[in-house]
């Protein structure tokens, strides 16, 4: 039995730990010999393979990233280094050559759009969710987002002694373009007073009018937590797709920066953003992400000694279950407008932006 | 209306994150006058108060421990000032007194159990479950665990270095007196090589044999994760016990230092043993356990706004749901021995001492 | 003997290790009375106060922020509030009505040059150097800065991750608008390949060809830390100081997100920045940043025990001293070219930008 | 050029980033030839090498541990494995075997004798000084230092909580045999109420007068910080050193432990002690220790370029110097009863145990 692994799409922490779990289940269950390929299905274009045993994936678990590279343009239907040529014919072809007998694909929704489409083609594929955002569907939570609130959490105790010191407003701008689910969870986690998503428009002088009563009831300070998709409510959603896909000056600063000049015009205390990008995805995961990621690796392994193929390993409650690919490609999970993190937040008094 | 707030029982990260949200909640949604006890159930007998307040529980989301102060031996149908005298009554006149319609009992099966009774007796009571060690019953997870594991995860990593640098067997003691799920999940977190739980007895020779085979084999280390209530398969039950309430002078420095002794006449390399103690519960919580006590403070006040008494909020899946006191009291929710966890580990090659 | 403290200029992690300390030293040894002036030298304007004690200073010390407010604009030699006019006469008026023997200036250059001015008016004060960035004169070291040189680091670890996983340049912007104290040492230690700071105005080409070089051989990713103030070499200082007082467009983003739009057109590798921002000096204070505060406390309080007033605490070597105020006041401490550390880096084959 | 590099006696966080700073400026600057040997000595005996370059190098800096491993028993003027046979000809051969034209030695004041002797026998060695204990002669800090005080600094941030929350006494034992460095600045950056080191034998009753006057003043709890050979002042230092070297029953838990069996019998509050163990000097390093480590590194390697050999770098003040081995090895640096810190930590009422 001859398995091969490739992580695709943008990197997150914990993706090294499902390589490890995968890799080690399929050697001490099915005594497989496992292959990662590099760069995502890149790899399998140009060749560029890792062998995978114990010795490798030994010291990985805690490690950020990926051990073997990842690509976050490379469709096979649409290959960019050939002028968008569809080119999976040969991407299989080179699968078969190898010997492999399955493929573990661990991505987001992207990927596993690719991964559906292989597998209709008859590549015998199982499908390990990733997504920092938390946005893929049927799976209540992927590893890497854990991490990512905990960041976000950080630096905003961090930001609320600055804020509290200097009686501020402090922004801090998450990731999350679809999907708020980092801003929700690091802004409850962070104590944000305002919390602010794509799924629920926001009106600025809601926000102002926070920032005014606390400046006069005496906090004097007031923390706000916004994803980079958030936008105001007076933006049609058209417009705002069009900031988010090629920003004009005022959003060069992302989201964040843009709401701190529109606050500071309406406020006396000093208004201050910061944009925490790319550390929010990078580094070591979370206990808790590294738990979950070698389950869905260890999940993704029994679906591989059943062939059970075609599928995706979710979580659902508490429980380790299986969807078909199809499912879930090209589909996203946004914060449902009911949900019960939702209405604590508001509940306990914080505003989203209404 | 006016609500008391007790934590009892042991600290545990988190504790302010629900008193924090069951305030705000009850004072955003009822316009609820708001009471800490000091102390636990202590503070309703020596009558210890703190006001709680938007600007009091303002600062403490991140803050380990309570604010409220906790006392783990005051039970008022025993009361310890007293000889063990039933006093109960005396603290149901001082709550009349107080004019409290409700109390919260955040604190684990002691406390749940106490609650339960003074329910009986009329006391309109909420409970949150509370339990560094993650072993109540009818909860999945409660907070501060999620803290201990991830405190757990970085022990692990730290001694994996000392271990691969000096080719040595490297033991972590952790909590977990009658439920091995800290040892567990920081286990597997913390890539342990072995994972001693009191659910599983195990068998010295067999841990020995690991360490040598990876002596032998090249990876020259062994991490081995132990709770501080795993026992060895030979010795009973009953005499387990008894080490563990009236410790001999071989375990005097823990499960983590006996084991140490046992293997060291078996093995060339060097062993040694660290436990980890009472860093495992305190400090900030993790933003895990800051999102889970903020529901289950949010879930609590939801149960005394609806006059739902004598119940405790739980976490079934990904649902706030709530369970009768009479449920929870007195009973451990220990690692079912075909949990998907524990088969995980074994499948990844991990040893449980078998 | 009634003794003022208070806080001015941005906020730094030890601030309040600075306030706890003077406070217990004065208490201890002089059975000092002890007051905390709020928001810099605005609170001797509008006369806010906050009484301090062992109860009061006994938890902070690891708190990130001050507990006395503080404010960056507020001199009272040009007064904000009024129109710029000097209010110096009143603040003196007021200390001379509060009974204060004497004042703690902890602060920057700014509060410095203001507390120099006040001294030669007669008010007896002793000044704590405070500079995130590390470029107060004659002293080595002041407190915070570890604290920022530890999260540029971790942010580095991060970025680290992503950079390898996908064959990138990442590029991490710092805080040091003239000095380049953070990023040199917060390069160093985060292992960047290029270190940037305003003393070396940089090539891009070179910078590139670092890149470049290092897509080809085989690391296949760079990872370059820049200081807020850093500049190409082809902009003259004029031009660069322009751009740091009122940023056009393309520097919106920060000199970080300038340079990768610069090193883009150049690269096949994806280019991506991230601006640290506020968090660099947020938070809890690093163990070394507490002692350090510590220690700078204690000698404020020495000092003013020896009525040796006019005087600054500073950290020579490894020993406390003391100079003038107004030897302090306005001069700035940038990296020097021979810089041990930064021979150091050239040495090891970190680019600088040459 | 050919040039060794070894890692001797216990590990320590910085090592990693001693090695890249060596290895990086050897190539760098003399286009030297790198070898490393592994598990110090033992590998120039039992012949065990790892090539060295900048690919081997490039992701160490920020590992804890030391990736050519270390043995803290090999003695090559009395091996072990040999009955004590003086073995230094056979290693001095296979040095001039391997053709080293110098040999870097990172170790500890037993390493350094090693060194020195080596030395005089004609070998061309330069020393590293490595402490995790702060406690080598001449220079004023070595890497690992820093790390370990703040772990200790973290856990009694952690401990706080707990010892708050139930007005406990809680005790921390730190590493520390002989010198007491690391409780020092471990206690004074995590605000314990009392430290105890080994050069100021404490009063037990001193310490409990401590503990039971905070319990009555009304802060209610004590955090102590205790080095593991501190000792009470009552026993005799060759009591004390048989009970540091062959612990009786009552110190199998450690000194802490012995200390809370002490004071329990002597306080109403519960005390609690956790030692601290091998968490202290496992793990990535901090920002400050990789740094000094770097500096190291690269001062070492000025030296072998000099071709001044028998010497040790060391830190004084800021500077980078240099000293004979000989004037290093078998002395210990004490914390001096006059040093600053000490009274520091007295003048703002620390208890030292008199």
């Amino acid at each position: 039995m001859h398995i091969g692994i490739l992580t695709g799409g943008g990197d997150c922490p914990g993706l090294n730990a499902v390589i490890r779990a995968v890799t080690l289940a399929l050697i001490k269950q099915c005594g497989a010999h496992v292959t990662g390929i590099r760069r995502g299905f890149l790899g399998l274009l140009d060749r560029q393979l890792l062998p995978l045993d114990e010795a490798v994936v030994g010291g990985i678990l805690a490690q950020g990233g990926t051990i073997l590279g990842t690509h976050n343009r490379c469709d096979p239907f649409h290959y960019f280094a050939e002028g968008g040529a569809d080119v999976s014919a040969r991407l299989i072809a080179y699968v078969q050559e190898l010997g492999l007998d399955a493929l573990v694909v661990i991505g987001g929704d992207g990927s596993m759009a690719i991964a559906d489409k292989l597998s209709r083609l008859g590549l015998p594929i199982v499908g390990v969710p990733k997504t920092i955002d938390n946005d893929l569907c049927l799976t209540d939570r992927s590893f890497g987002f854990d991490s990512a609130v905990s960041i976000v959490a950080e630096a905003l105790d961090r930001l609320e002694t600055t804020a509290r010191s200097h009686g501020r407003v402090m922004i801090a701008e998450t990731m999350g373009r679809y999907a708020g689910w980092i801003a929700l969870e690091g802004g409850i986690a962070g104590a944000a007073d305002v919390i602010l998503i794509p799924e629920l428009p926001y009106s600025v002088a809601a926000v102002a009018e926070v920032c005014r009563r606390r400046e006069q009831e005496g906090a004097g300070h007031t923390l706000i937590c916004i994803a980079e998709g958030a936008h105001p409510r007076n933006e049609s959603m058209v417009v705002s797709q069009t900031l988010v896909d090629s920003p004009d000056p005022l959003r060069l600063g992302g989201v964040g920066a843009a709401l701190a000049h529109q606050l500071q015009s309406r406020l006396n205390s000093e208004v201050r953003s910061t944009m925490l990008g790319h550390v929010q995805r990078g580094g070591s995961p979370t206990a808790f992400d590294r738990i979950l990621a070698t389950q869905f690796g260890w999940a993704a392994a029994q679906l591989i000694k059943d062939a059970r193929f075609g599928r995706m390993v979710v979580l659902q409650g508490s429980e380790m279950r299986d969807v078909a690919l199809a499912e879930v490609a090209g589909r996203n999970r946004l914060v449902p407008l009911n949900h019960p993190l939702l209405l604590t937040a508001q509940g306990l008094g914080l505003c989203l932006g209404q």
